[in-house]
């Protein structure tokens, strides 16, 4: 019998709804979808990196690894990415970045699965990521 | 070796294709989109909620919850919700709905992680979930 | 403590970033957003299956196939797949694909899970499918 735990980490704004940033249970870490937002801020509403893709997209990267990190996990343990554009001209770009950030992580482990598509996200967020980490 | 089960509420339409409403494998149970139609009744087509998003979003939050218990498990042993709505202005009350609707089942654990993305539907559908189960 | 491997069939065309075709770790095996291209020609760039949704479904499937083989898992091991389409008017003829591929495939174990919803994909890409399997 595993414990189900919430993960929460210090930079993050409180979910807007009765769900948690991350869970753990076992050896399954499952981050909800991040997007983003800078550190909070108390007192102030969320607001997103910007104003481009670029900062975003490393925002939003930033906030699913310290959810990650909180949960005892790192990049090396996701199974699956799944990536939310709003806008098909963006998936060239945001590969580019998304290339770039994990060359400069330094995985030991092969790159996770990926899946892109193109949604609607509330105004102002260009991105929004979730993963699945399968850890040890 | 673990057997997969496939799990099938008593309340439930048929799926309209070669689709499980749940698999079980082992500890883990995965729940597929689940729309807010009304318990099957013998001949009729199936037939969502309504009129409005609060109908819907709680009768499907009731669809999964009755493949989670055809399969032995509960929303506490859910780790991952998926939410897709139709329209970025229903985000605030799929949220107040979903608040209220976690608040009375008492959860246990903490909550599931979630992500919210805006999708096109089938015509009078407003909102589609699914989740992802870890048990013991 | 169990090694995360890549899974990268021989038919595939090199992922347009920095993920994996599919990766396995223990008894789990995600398979990676799918499109219904051909299986690769050196030199040439990816090209969808076609012209029809129906020869697109078909390559995706067995694209989805050809990473769950590799990694040494089969379609009775998959407990989840998500179906992206860009058109709800799809939606019968994509079903009516599926179940006859399904039943052409002889599955000794029951049907996977399922969520279909309707996102944008790049320009010619009609349909895309992941998988998530529990092996053993």
């Amino acid at each position: 019998m595993s414990e189900k735990t919430a993960i929460t980490p210090a930079t993050h704004t409180a979910p807007p709804a009765k769900f948690s940033h991350g869970v753990r249970k076992g050896n399954i870490l499952q981050v909800a979808g991040q997007v983003g937002f800078l550190p909070a801020v108390e007192g102030q509403p969320p607001t997103p990196a910007g104003p481009a893709l670029r900062e975003q997209t490393l925002q939003t990267l930033a906030n699913v690894k310290a959810v990650l990190e909180a949960g005892g996990a790192s990049w090396d343990d996701v199974m699956m990415t799944r990536v939310y554009l709003t806008d098909v001209d963006h998936f060239a770009e945001m590969n580019a970045i998304y290339n770039t950030y994990f060359e400069e992580q330094g995985l030991k482990e092969p790159a996770s699965a990926r899946t892109t598509v193109y949604v609607g996200l509330p105004k102002g967020l260009l991105i929004e990521i979730d993963a699945l980490a399968v850890l040890g």
